[in-house]
C-alpha cells in the first residue's frame, strides 16, 4: 500500500480561515484523480479544563455549521508564535475566566478529519484552576461558562446533548490516559 | 444568545463531494460578516462491526488528508435512497466481506464538525458476523483488512496509532452506550 502521487495542486480558496485545494493525484494503480479537493483550517487547542473541585469547565454557544447553540469544551485557535499549551491557557482565560492551574498536560494531536483535511487539533488537560479575572470575546464571540460534574457530562454524551465527535475524541484520549 | 440571520450566500465550490460556500451573516450584536465558509460533504456512516468472536473489524488505507496510511473502523458514504444501517451493510461487505449479523444497533448521527461544516456521519454497531464473499472496491480504493481485540484496539487509540477522532467519538458512544 503506497501514498498517492501529487501532480498538481490549484486553491480555490485561500482565505486566513480555511484553504481549499484541487489536487491531480496519480494512485499507485496508475489511475489519476483530477479533482481531488482538500481543506485546511488553522490548527486550534481543545481545552480539558477541570476545577480545584473536580468540575469540567464548559461553554455554551451559537456554532453557525450546525445553527445550534451548542454545549463543549473551550477551544481556541493557536495564534503565531504560540505553543498548543499557551493557547490553552490564554483561551481559557479568554473565553471562561479561569487560571491558576496545578498542572496541565499535552495529551497529543489529530487530524481534524484524514480523508481530506489537513488541518489538526491538539488536546491539553489543565487541572485545579481556580475563577480568575474576566473574559474577553472577540466581536464575533459570546460565550457562556459553566461547571459540570464528570458524571453529568457523560450523561449528556450519552443522550446527544453533547455532540461535537472532535472533543469526545479528546476527551476518550483522557480517559484513556487516566487508566 | 441567538442564531445568526443568513443574508446571503455564494457558492465556491459545488462539486458531488464537497460544497463551499461564502455566507454573508448578521450577528445578534448587529455585527455583519462577509466571508463566513462553510463546508459540505456527503453524510456518511460508522461501523463498528464485531465478529462472533468478538473481534472488532478494522481497515487500513492511505488517506490523501493525512497522507499517510491509517487503521480505521470500515466507513462510507450513504448512497441516495439507502439508510445509514443499509450503508452499514453494504459498506461492510464490500470493503471488508462480513456480513450476517446477529444484530444490529443505530447510536446515533453527529455534525462532522459543529464551526462551519454542514455535514454529518452516522454510527452503527453490528454484531455477531462472519466472513462471507468477496469485497469489492471502487477503483480509487485499496483497503486490508483486519481483526482487532477490544483491549488491543484501546491500546492503539492511547498511543496514537489509530487517530481517526470522529471514528473515536463513535467508538466512545458505543462503550457509553455499554454500561
Amino acid at each position: 500500500m503506497k501514498p498517492w502521487k501529487l501532480l498538481d495542486t490549484e486553491y480555490l480558496v485561500n482565505a486566513p480561515w480555511l484553504k481549499v485545494a484541487k489536487e491531480k493525484c496519480e494512485l499507485p494503480n496508475g489511475k489519476v484523480i483530477d479533482d481531488f479537493y482538500t481543506l485546511w483550517q488553522p490548527d486550534w487547542v481543545l481545552i480539558l479544563a477541570r476545577t480545584k473541585e473536580g468540575k469540567w469547565i464548559m461553554t455554551e454557544q451559537y456554532r453557525h455549521g450546525t445553527g445550534k447553540i451548542a454545549l463543549e469544551f473551550p477551544a481556541g485557535i493557536i495564534d503565531k508564535n504560540e505553543t498548543a499549551e499557551q493557547a490553552a491557557l490564554r483561551e481559557l482565560q479568554e473565553e471562561c475566566a479561569y487560571g491558576f492551574p496545578q498542572s496541565l498536560t499535552y495529551l497529543g494531536a489529530y487530524p481534524v478529519n484524514p480523508d481530506r483535511h489537513r488541518g489538526k487539533f491538539h488536546v491539553v488537560f489543565i487541572d485545579g484552576v481556580v475563577r480568575a479575572g474576566k473574559t474577553s470575546f472577540d466581536e464575533s464571540e459570546d460565550i457562556e461558562s459553566l461547571e459540570m460534574s464528570d458524571e453529568e457530562l457523560r450523561k449528556k454524551m450519552l443522550d446527544g446533548t453533547f455532540s461535537h465527535p472532535l472533543q469526545m475524541a479528546g476527551y476518550f484520549k483522557w480517559v484513556l490516559s487516566q487508566k
